[in-house]
């Protein structure tokens, strides 16, 4: 396995792509990327024993943990802990592009 | 606790300091920031039962892992799985800013 993932060339190939891609997965975490087109949604869902981080690379979004809802850019780091409800909305006008970790992995 | 944390504000207020920061911790996971100045190294070193990922967000490193060198800028993800030796050394001019995650956190 290669120890080095590039998420432009993952997510650039098709910006009108909506999906998940992994990065690097072991039993104890999983990194990812999320990417959402303008006014795309992410349901609010939970992990009951995982905890969950989004930081934002690209675009705006509007993201639920629990009661709160936040407003995030580049450069902000959300963490939703286990048992949390949280979701993400896409309120931009560009892509919304997330980068992800869920620990431990899913199984 | 908030659960939101913007790494510009962290980094940003003072240019010149090295220092690593704590986003968020769990028993599961620790996302964190370092910023290291131009010439700066991390001294290799290995976690035994943690695995690692640097996520660049500004600057270009030079991340070794194990017997691996990469050369990294923004947006590259390197990931260090537990038992690999790794290290980083700011090659570039300016400083450099990497997310990094590790799971479980340290005691």
């Amino acid at each position: 396995m290669s120890i080095q993932r590039d998420y432009r060339t993952l997510v650039g190939a098709d910006p009108e792509r909506v999906f998940k891609a992994t990065l690097f997965q072991s039993p104890r975490l999983l990194l990812g990327l999320n990417c959402l087109q303008p006014g795309q949604r992410q349901e609010t869902h939970l992990h009951a024993h995982q905890d969950k981080f989004y930081f934002v690379l690209e675009g705006q979004g509007e993201i639920i943990v629990g009661e709160e809802v936040v407003r995030a850019g580049p450069g902000l780091a959300v963490w939703a802990p286990a048992g949390a409800e949280h979701g993400v909305t896409n309120i931009g006008v560009h892509r919304l592009v997330l980068l992800v970790g869920i620990s431990p992995a899913p199984a």
